[in-house]
């Protein structure tokens, strides 16, 4: 298959396009620096990209910030961020991509466990990653022509060995594992899931 | 308790007040025309309300608006409108509360039943309702001073005998029947959990 990757340039986005080009896919990457640039709070940007790559099978968002911010700190500012770019980003390349994939392509976007569980500072993170599962969910009902979508949510992604003083305790997986549930997102038959890699 | 209101025109919101007066509660009610006066998308206007209202023990919010659109028909202004008022504007309320409310206080908003089920039109609803259930949960770990925070999550809202097209076969409930759940919350003692009026 043909898939648009957006934010390839990151720890998953890196190990997403070495798992479909190892399957044989053809791997179109974007993300803000690159050959194929855009930024997801740029909706211009995002036109121009799926303008530019022509036909796909598939997307996968691997890509948005998230500031990381006590409620006690944290100002509508830090919202309007969290927002802009992590949920509205990922869902203004769904609005782009819907017209524009093949029959029967899938969108595969990124989550995380802390849209159900909590680290410090992680209460905006919680907020976007809850509307982002509740969105795939209900997105998948008004999907056309055998489109599909789903989220993947990972826990923290570590090199094996490497630890996270703010996930202590927390099962880490390595960004590969990740890699594989945006494959099953896409070669799959489900839809209006949120896969978590825990 | 001296609880605000904010939303009390609204049907949900005139049943709230009701159900706290009856309990001799003194009950501030503002809406965006009343003596009152606030927007929840406008960030200067909530400011305003809680300089002039003085301490209180309780705040609730029955206010905030979302289109309703299908996914092949929104744009990402739809998804927009539905951040910045039900989503945002609850938001900036418990921004705005938390140094005015007086110790052991409460802050309850209103979600939806759009966040589980789905009816048309509905997904930028389950985008905006996920968000505020994952920052409801969140947000209540992060509470000082023995504060609680809550969310009242209804299903469709009719008068007995009255029937809603699009929520045929759903059951309904009473506005006074939902009013019910932000008193359980205000006077409970449970936090970032969701009251389902279902």
């Amino acid at each position: 298959m043909r898939l648009l990757l957006i934010g390839g340039t990151g720890t998953i986005g890196a190990a997403v396009a070495d798992a479909f080009t190892e399957l044989g896919d053809e791997v179109v990457s974007a993300s803000r620096s690159g050959d194929h640039s855009v930024d997801i709070v740029d909706r211009e940007s995002i036109d121009r990209l799926f303008g530019a790559v022509g036909e796909i099978d598939a997307v996968v968002v691997a890509a948005g910030k998230v500031p990381s911010v006590a409620l006690a700190d944290a100002t509508g500012e830090d919202f309007d961020a969290g927002f802009a770019s992590k949920l509205g980003g990922q869902i203004s390349v769904v609005l782009a991509a819907l017209p524009r994939l093949a029959d029967g392509g899938s969108i595969t976007l990124t989550s995380g466990i802390l849209a159900q569980h909590a680290v410090p500072g992680s209460v905006v993170t919680a907020a976007v990653n809850g509307a982002l599962e509740g969105f795939v969910a209900r997105a998948a009902l008004d999907l056309p022509r055998g489109l599909r979508i789903n989220a993947v949510s990972p826990t923290i992604v570590l090199e094996p060995g490497e630890t996270s003083e703010a996930f202590r305790g927390f099962r880490s997986v390595t960004a590969p594992e990740v890699a594989q549930a945006y494959v099953r997102s896409a070669y799959g038959i489900e839809t209006g899931q949120v896969f978590r890699v825990w």
